[in-house]
């Protein structure tokens, strides 16, 4: 056979080391597709003269624009198959992607356990991203439940990795030269720094957009993720096609710049649940709420704790569960993650 | 709060200052997504070489790109209530964007009249675009009519500026060093020069375009033009997401490559109105009508006064109001410009 | 008239040269989008560094999209008024396009022969794409069937070029410096080297995708690509837009990389045919057939040819004709190129 259908659960083996192919060069093309595509007005990902007042050399590429570069070329060899992506742990951006840099994966395998219905696991996996000096760009834990090809093969031994629940605050890398001190309010959009967000708060972010099945089958090619449930149309039996859970990560991230404008890096991804999925002809809106926040060393920058939330047409804004303790059938994300802030 | 629903009527003061949010850095992926969006033609805006023949030391940002960038920086402060775009007047672009520029925008406002009704007034703003030179790149006037947030809050006094109704040809400032001298007719796509051109002349584009709701919503987040009409489907009642204006201007001056394949620089907005809405599925023609002509001291580069007019579907073609003097229910854009052009 | 309405067969003569309009110049943002509309992943064309490691001295455009360019180029003057796309010949790529390079486009009648119906004919051209500095990048031979104008205008003398029925191997151009010898299996994603496929062999390539207006329409205006029935949907009786084939043909190459992830460079277009239209809605699926294999004196490099065949949903996979010796109806392209492979 010359071609792949992906890999089953049995195929993973702990402790495995998964090189994933197909590497890739970004350049302005993909910062002006990633504004085409979301609603992105986070101002250091969008003029290099406010990321140079911010001491980086130019406007980095968005950091969910990195994620899903890593995240795409890990699709062939873990989540071809996936029945379900269950969680994000321990994710790390650790230096930021520019315009020129080229991209390659690599996950380890770090936990398997075989469902007791005996027809499909849960595969944990460490993904790191490199750029071309071979410097790790990310670094982040997913699981996924994947079908067994031969409902025969023989359960691995389990082994569930100990993951914290979420990443500590010291453990957050600030990009080298990061120095909000000389931030400018106006530029950006709004005057909140982190000193004006109370932990607890939550802020719906007001807008909405509604997504057409070509824009979310453009951004998933970009990243080029390759999971056919996202491109035919004939591979369900109801005809839709389900959304990339990314795309929903970062049309809500976008969406956020509403109330939290000056909560401009990514830089940990504690969680996330792809609660519910997402078709074309949902209209999503987002808000969000203040978990934490914390001092950093670099100059003027804070660190805020935030939960994300993605929630489509008649859902009731800033609630996430039900009476039952699941999530409302309109919640679409539930993210939790650190952003850099002026302090 | 920390969101913003945007200003109304009673938020501005006269000859206040606005910075505007979000500046942006253009690339060749601003370009790209331009061609892919609009079928422009134009050689100097497709060509460094053509460019570079002609004076220029790479190929610029197409004007109506840096219209919208520049514009769509204003839309959170200025249009976000709006009821309706009213008009331009005193448009000009002083300098070419080329990639590697970022551009930010600032409005003043000048001029406030509270409707009769009042319930909402009309806000004069100049905007100008500047490059990370402070070097102002575009600069024009618009009024919109804006909602009132308090009803009851008093009425300003009157003020409506004094606009111009076009930029006088010896206003018209032409790119430092252009030369059409040694223009490629060949290259460029048709023969004609600015002398070939008679006033009241007019011409159908022949070619139509459909448009897709995708379309309209990548070009418009493209210029970070966050109007919720443009995104959010549940916005209106019928479920229709109302195409931003400037969408169709675009569409338009791209459509008018055959027959104005030589107008390619456009240097002047002396009026423009958005006669009838656009939607998606709508099949959009355009046809110029030739107002005038005048020199320029710039070697072998005439200024050529154009009308241009977006028209849909079953529309008459060339003209443009019907025996009541209103605009024909088809007719969506009424757009009057200078362009620059081989003399 | 000012406008152009197309050419018609009447106004070919034997042997003239048409300079086609409007030179691009390319960049990363033409490389971005190449890589949403298409779910290209060969690694040359998407790494920087893996295209230096295989000698050359950055990633090049993807060969399909040069093609599209300097075809798009041509079809104001060529097919703009054609009944059929009828084939492709002796197609090959001579040099690689970079971004920063300015493509024109430049094509020779070479056959002319009016139908017996004496209402259209068929044309030949060679066309020819050239860079910045005058060399070819491209060169290939089409023919399409062009309506008179005038019913009445008088048959020009029938020549038919002799066409070669493929590129001979020794007839292939290696870009200089191409050196496949320490080529890195992993990244590119499979194992097979040319000595891996066997003549004869087919290969299904097992993922679909279903096409969207908006996704079309995007990629075939990117190509300036004018051709009216791809645009406007009251151009055709049932309101619907036939998608460019070119359009198909990247499709089609880029799901191949499932299977043939090696077949790196095309460098020759053997012959080429749209058997069936396809249209927004279609799923497409893609299946190659290893017609024959080749030296090239290039360090590790082999060439092989293919046979790459899209079709639509519900049509059944390896299979080209029915028992009548036509084209199923779902096949919707047979294209016979040649690749660069690691021997």
């Amino acid at each position: 056979m010359k071609t792949s259908a992906g890999r089953f659960f049995e195929d993973y083996k702990l402790g495995e080391v998964i090189t994933h192919a197909v590497p890739r060069t970004v350049s302005g093309g993909e910062r002006a597709l990633y504004h085409a595509l979301y609603p992105a007005r986070h101002a250091l990902y969008s003029s290099d003269e406010f990321a140079r007042a911010s001491g980086l050399p130019q406007s980095p590429l968005e950091d969910m624009a990195a994620f899903h570069i890593v995240f795409g070329k890990t699709v062939p060899d873990i989540s071809l198959n996936a029945v379900a992506n269950l969680g994000y742990a321990e994710g790390r951006w650790l230096k930021p992607v520019y315009p020129g840099d080229t991209l390659r994966s690599e996950s380890t395998v770090i936990g398997l356990k075989e469902n007791s219905n005996g027809t499909s696991g849960v595969v944990w996996v460490r993904s790191r991203g490199f750029n071309q000096r071979g410097e790790t760009v990310l670094d982040y834990v997913r699981w996924v439940m994947v079908h067994k090809g031969d409902p025969a093969a023989a359960a691995p031994e389990a082994v569930v990795p100990d993951l914290k629940p979420f990443v500590a605050a010291q453990d957050l890398v600030v990009p080298e030269g990061l120095d909000f001190s000389r931030y400018d309010f106006a530029l950006a959009g709004e005057r909140h720094r982190a000193a004006d967000y109370a932990i607890g708060e939550k802020i719906d972010h007001v807008d909405g957009v509604t997504i057409e099945e070509a824009e979310h089958m453009l951004a998933t090619r970009l990243w080029q993720n390759t999971a056919k449930v996202h491109f035919d149309a004939t591979n369900r039996s109801d005809g839709r096609r389900l959304i990339y859970g990314g795309h929903v990560i970062s049309l809500a991230r976008a969406l956020s710049f509403n109330g939290l404008a000056n909560a401009q890096m990514m830089v940990a991804l504690n969680a996330g649940s792809h609660a519910n999925p997402c078709f074309a002809g949902d209209t999503i809106r987002a808000w969000s709420e203040v978990i934490d926040k914390a001092e950093t060393s670099a100059p003027g920058v804070a660190a805020v704790r935030l939960r994300l939330v993605a929630v489509k047409q008649e859902t009731q804004p800033l609630v996430l569960r039900g009476d039952d303790k699941k999530y409302l059938p309109g919640v679409l994300l539930d993210l939790d993650y650190w952003a850099l802030m002026p302090a």
